[in-house]
């Protein structure tokens, strides 16, 4: 064993899932490969690694963060904990469920801060190329130091992609789009929605991107918010100034022309129209390819890509559940790694593939949705030593955080959830998400003079969960 | 000879430059290898072909362009004039010495668009990778379509790389820069000015980015036009409005705060801190390095790489002179491939390029460096059949252009020169460029109603070349 190379290429929430998994092994005892993981940017976390640049990094490679300033969790954390890392140890203490950028890094960095896995992380290391030499079963991945420029190659036995898929830009053209002469591009440059203050804004797109940055720019005074849908619209009870309208037809300048024949004069567009599976370092046959989806084909168990079981991905799902299923899925494919889960061949794994796909295709609703992912994270750890926790009870917080939404875009933030891991029950926040202007984790963990309690309160006890 | 295989990597002005190099020698009967030319974006003409995205392209790769809506040349067309495929010849009467974006693309197109060098273009076609393989002395490209997202590799003896160094920003950072919250990005996703009106605008340069923005931002009515150089002014005679302050100190949200101690709150920053020789199809050994000056190390006769002469660059030099400064490298780059010019032995070429470094650590003024790069131009030329054009003419039309921009930087591309190639003296322009608000080829070539005649006739006989 000992004399394996396990590459790993990303160190955002998947990757340090995979360095997290191995050093828990190792931690127990065992013998574990040399681990070498590669990341782009100078520090890790992913996407929770906010970038102020956008466009292309410092050093020329695409900026891999579609982080803005102002981002809270979307989510309750209670859907994200990690079984073997909660909250509650992090922090000492209940925080609320909805925790802005800078606090959700703290925590991801905080489980592996006081180990020694950053020794194995090469940063601001970008991956150029791997090849599959199948003379001997070994890939050769090829990288550059962006600090020295000096590129190297050297040969792993497997690989493991962790560089996720909300880091390229899906970028559409629009009719006309070309004479707009305004703000123009896509959600994964957006930095910040003070600037759309006083400004007609138009989002494209009608998933978490449009939504989430629509309630930011209405929360920062855009003086509107036009919300664009292709097939269906998102259906909340937006407040005034905002409002969702079908397709765009075509551009004219300024003025914007909707399918329905309604017509926009917008300041501002920001394309909320996705991201692209995109890894420019593979050869074809071993990239997987979108859409996004639960389920992608190719993928045994999720992680195991049947073309070359020796190449892993990490996170190449959709995704209800995020961190603890990168970490479910990094201790199974540890296991792989260390020969303590088996590998079936390559017609059990396309019969197993088969059975799961079949159930994904009579999923027809979210609820069914989650509850698919989440037989699918527990699958996985019943293969593994990560922690079970109680994924009907998190499928339930996901189905109350839906409801919280609908009843409410702009206060779901101030609502409570109870942890399945501790069971702690959040804290309120000392500030409505919605007069919160100071999105760091200095103010977010002070406690200043109490506002807006009594709202709070309300909310707390009208929270089932509670 | 015929059973060679050449890859150029881009179609821009350098890429077509050799195209059409090839093409020409094919037409006088001589034989040519096997020609393919990697091109990432749809079409060709590099900077020239417009997109309406930044950071990144429908594809998903960085976006190739820095091209912005409102860009007219910023230098005198006579100054770039290919010897071989006039303005005339292409518009068949005279037009102005600057025109805007859509002519110069136009003409760039015009000169191969009725060849069939085109079907030698392999489009959306990215160059992942170059690996050199001494045993067989040649090179294996790596590709990837990126409409059908296939990767293939295929083997050619010599590359020659055209990609350009104006494509990827240098995003310096400066202190407290992450809390501005107004817009922010890099001149290289400048797309047009029409959306600075009314804003105080910021550009941190002192360079062409700095200077056209500035004017553009100006002309489309911003509020304010701040500009901050770090070691010295650009000195222009700014209109009110328009002012120069030294480096940054700090940002603190919207306040910047300068090293003079001056302050001044904006709305809007564009960095125009240049652009970064990047290469990442490259292994490091095969890379050109920064910085952007006239006569790079590493470069036999400013194309062939030293360290692997099969090797070539393109346009890889800090550029007064462009276009025909392509050709004539085109050509004899053409020419080595063609053994119609001998490539001396290392330390020869080691020798020669001492020489002219040599030379170069001499240049003491811009003028200076304009002669530099004319008389490698005439060293180039001699070596070809590219037809010799007056060089020392050009030279003088830099300095005049250098003079105008001196007197009025508004109003310098009014101005009309003389062409070296054809003698024809460039007509003056139906529309003062401070007034023209419609930058398209159509309103371009129109014949409107004459305005601001009176100004233009007494800015043509000003003109000294006149």
């Amino acid at each position: 064993m000992s004399e394996q190379r396990i590459a790993i290429i990303g160190a955002g929430p998947s990757g340090i899932a995979a360095l997290r998994a191995f050093e828990s092994a190792q931690r127990a005892g065992a013998e574990i490969p040399e681990i070498v993981c590669f990341e782009k940017q100078a520090d890790w976390g992913g996407q929770w690694n906010y970038d102020w640049r956008s466009g292309i990094d410092e050093y020329g490679e695409p900026v891999h963060s579609s982080m803005y300033r102002n981002l809270w969790s979307n989510g309750p954390k209670e859907a994200l904990e990690f079984a073997e890392y909660t909250f509650d140890e992090h922090f000492g203490r209940p925080i609320s469920s909805y925790p802005p950028r800078e606090v959700l890094w703290d925590y991801i960095d905080g489980r592996v801060r006081r180990t020694d896995v950053r020794d194995r992380v090469r940063f601001s290391t970008a991956v150029r190329w791997v090849q599959y030499d199948p003379e001997r079963d070994a890939f050769t991945v090829t990288v550059e130091d962006l600090r020295s420029r000096e590129t190297s190659s050297s040969v792993f036995d497997q690989v493991i992609v962790a560089t996720g898929h909300f880091s390229y830009p899906n970028v559409p053209g629009f009719r006309g789009i070309e004479t707009f002469p305004g703000t123009l591009h896509h959600a994964h440059d957006f930095r910040g929605a003070e600037k759309l203050a006083g400004q007609r804004v138009l989002l494209i797109g009608a998933s978490y991107s449009a939504e989430d940055i629509g309630v930011q720019a209405f929360k920062m005074g855009a003086a509107s918010v036009t919300m664009s849908y292709r097939s269906r619209p998102q259906g909340y009870d937006w407040p005034e100034g905002m409002e969702e309208l079908p397709g765009i037809e075509r551009f004219e300048g300024q003025r914007v022309h909707f399918v329905d024949g309604e017509v926009r004069e917008v300041d501002a567009v920001i394309l909320c129209t996705g991201y692209l599976h995109k890894y420019p370092f593979l050869p074809s046959e071993l990239a997987l390819s979108g859409p996004n989806t639960i389920y992608p084909d190719g993928l045994y168990r999720g992680v195991a890509w049947q073309g070359n079981p020796k190449l892993h991905y990490l996170g190449a799902q959709d995704q209800w559940f995020t961190f603890n299923m990168f970490d479910a899925q990094a201790w199974y494919v540890r296991d792989l790694v260390l020969g303590r889960a088996e590998l079936p061949p390559a017609e059990e794994r396309a019969a197993h593939m088969a059975r799961w796909r079949e159930r994904f295709e009579a999923v027809d609703s979210d609820a069914d949705a989650v509850r698919f992912q989440a037989d699918y994270i527990r699958d996985l750890i019943e293969a593994t030593d990560y922690p079970m926790f109680d994924l009907d009870e998190v499928v339930r917080i996901f189905l109350d955080w839906k409801r919280d939404k609908k009843e409410n875009i702009l206060t779901y933030r101030d609502r409570p959830h109870r942890s399945v891991m501790t069971g702690t029950m959040a804290a309120v926040h000392h500030t409505p998400w919605l007069q919160e202007l100071d999105d760091s984790l200095e103010r977010y963990l002070s406690t200043p003079e109490p506002t807006g309690m009594e709202d709070l309160l309300a909310a707390r006890e009208a929270a089932p969960s509670a």
